[in-house]
């Protein structure tokens, strides 16, 4: 049995790790050309390629001093292009499956003895309308994203980022000299300052609030309010990519980046709800199955903050330099 | 200085219990008589005769054995009646503020800069119409109510009342034997009796649930699921008037108390607003702000649940009838 090497260099372990990713890129790829008509196949498909693409994109913006720059810096541009795209069907379809889950919650499931509540009346009466004006608003623009995709999936300039990543899937394009230090010295530190954006960006928000349950904070609902902790998600997927690549554990942080998932994904839904409500000519029962709707989806962008706020705080700090190190022991084992 | 007597009996403790809470009706009473045309003045006399009701009355059902019992039955049954009279107009008015507190926050405060959440507007220009209709149908409710309490306050039933509180006030009608008795032989198991018939109905109130935060059982309004907490309520005031009379600390239960009052309040809020909903021809905006407005009172209802739980979970363990001896022990001091 050979023992890993206790101190591989850095080029050793990225390139490893982009490989594997480049790897699951063209699987996800091929997995979507043989899917055919295949709804369920094609949506994992797109799964695959959009976490690959996601991973790649975010490993060459954190480790780009150990890559060759120019070629790191064209091919993450393409990245994100790509992610953008394949990411608006997926979003589409997910938010139109929140909201009807949560309307179909809200106005209690068929099969259960239907309970006397007055509200609930008014609920079902408008539950149905609501759910059959948010398919057709979201289907509309679910189809037009599978559109996107599909034009983009067979464009020239998709057929050029899957060149790169073949070629990344067999050699990574890496900085010769920043390549052949020690991970301790060279990535250790990249993903490191990566950890400390984290911190920084989350210290900033209100953790303390959070931690109150049912403080109603979140209730009204205001973009400004909800920007931060959108921009603690993304450096939350940064970070954690970064903390693949050096094969340390990212449970708590991929429990966290769930979190605030949810947390976009409830504030995106809450977003669309309130939409549907300024159609013209809709009926008062629709709008209040809408406003109702829009309430909980808020309720659940703060249960999200709370959920967060307990997986970060359980950890004892922040995760600031201190995480390199320990990512830099989890790379060595 | 004379030390308190350390073994007092029953009807001791009892009678200074109930001529203490008459005289306070008799104040209220007097309040009332006096305020003229001042609301402030008013609304408190009204708040000390219904505290002072609800404590004789609760008391009397309680200590039944201790009282001259055809006494105590009628005196019980006028109070019932004063009570449910009494607390229509409060009831009214209480749920009109909460409600129009709670549009004001979800359509945030003036004077703060306007956020620009793209549901803020909607939200914005259907809960001034929401607020208007509120308080249209409910300042009308408390018109009546308030007719009634001073027809009722004017009555020959009313005066029959008083006149019954005044004797209380001076001579508490008690069954000599049973009043003779040990506080601890006499009170202490007729107060237990009400500990434990609490302690039953809370025990079988879903508490593992409530005491996950953002489990979003509440939101589901449903007078079926509300009527335990409801009962839970009513068997804590009793408990808690029962430990006031023998001057046991009611902190931890005035607390739980004022969590479940919350909660009624929250749910017949809710109610409320989905009643709202259901005025013929009102727009679409207006139905989604009652919407929202119904959501969060429910949420409201769910963090009530959450509130009490965490109060009564924090003691350790049912108040039962461990807690008659502590409340003698405190009788005793």
């Amino acid at each position: 049995m050979a023992l890993p090497n206790p101190d591989p260099c850095a080029g050793d372990v990225l390139g490893a790790y982009l490989r594997a990713q480049a790897t699951a890129f063209l699987r996800g790829l091929r997995l979507h050309e043989e899917s055919g008509a295949d709804a369920a196949e094609s949506t994992e498909a797109a799964r695959v390629l959009r976490g690959a693409a996601r991973r790649i994109r975010s490993s060459l913006v954190t480790f780009r001093p150990v890559t060759e720059t120019a070629w790191a810096d064209g091919l993450r541009t393409e990245l994100a292009w790509l992610s953008a795209t394949l990411s608006d069907e997926h979003a589409y379809a997910a938010r139109l499956n929140r909201l009807l889950d949560a309307l179909h919650r809200l106005s209690g499931a068929p099969g259960v003895p239907a309970p006397r509540g007055a509200a609930r009346s008014a609920l079902t009466v408008g539950s149905a309308r609501a759910a059959a004006l948010l398919d057709r608003q979201l289907s509309l623009a679910r189809t037009r994203a599978h559109s996107a995709t599909l034009q983009a999936l067979g464009s020239a300039r998709f057929h050029a980022v899957a060149d790169a990543v073949a070629v990344l899937a067999s050699e990574v394009p890496l900085d010769r000299i920043a390549a052949a230090g020690r991970t301790d010295d060279v990535l250790v530190p990249l993903a490191a300052q990566a950890a400390d954006r984290l911190a920084e960006a989350a210290g900033a928000l209100p953790l303390v609030r959070a931690a109150h349950p049912y403080n109603a904070e979140a209730l009204v609902d205001d973009e400004q309010q909800d920007a931060p902790w959108h921009r603690v998600r993304s450096l939350l997927h940064v970070h954690r990519y970064a903390q693949e690549a050096l094969a340390a554990d990212v449970t708590r942080l991929t429990a966290a980046g769930e979190a605030l998932d949810r947390h976009r994904d409830a504030a995106e839904a809450a977003a669309a709800s309130a939409a549907a409500a300024r159609t013209p000519r809709i009926a008062p029962a629709t709008a209040y199955a809408l406003g109702v709707l829009h309430a909980d989806q808020r309720h659940e962008v703060e249960a999200a903050r709370y959920a967060f706020q307990r997986i970060w705080q359980r950890a004892g700090e922040p995760t600031g330099a201190g995480a390199g190190t320990t990512a830099a022991a989890g790379a060595g084992a």
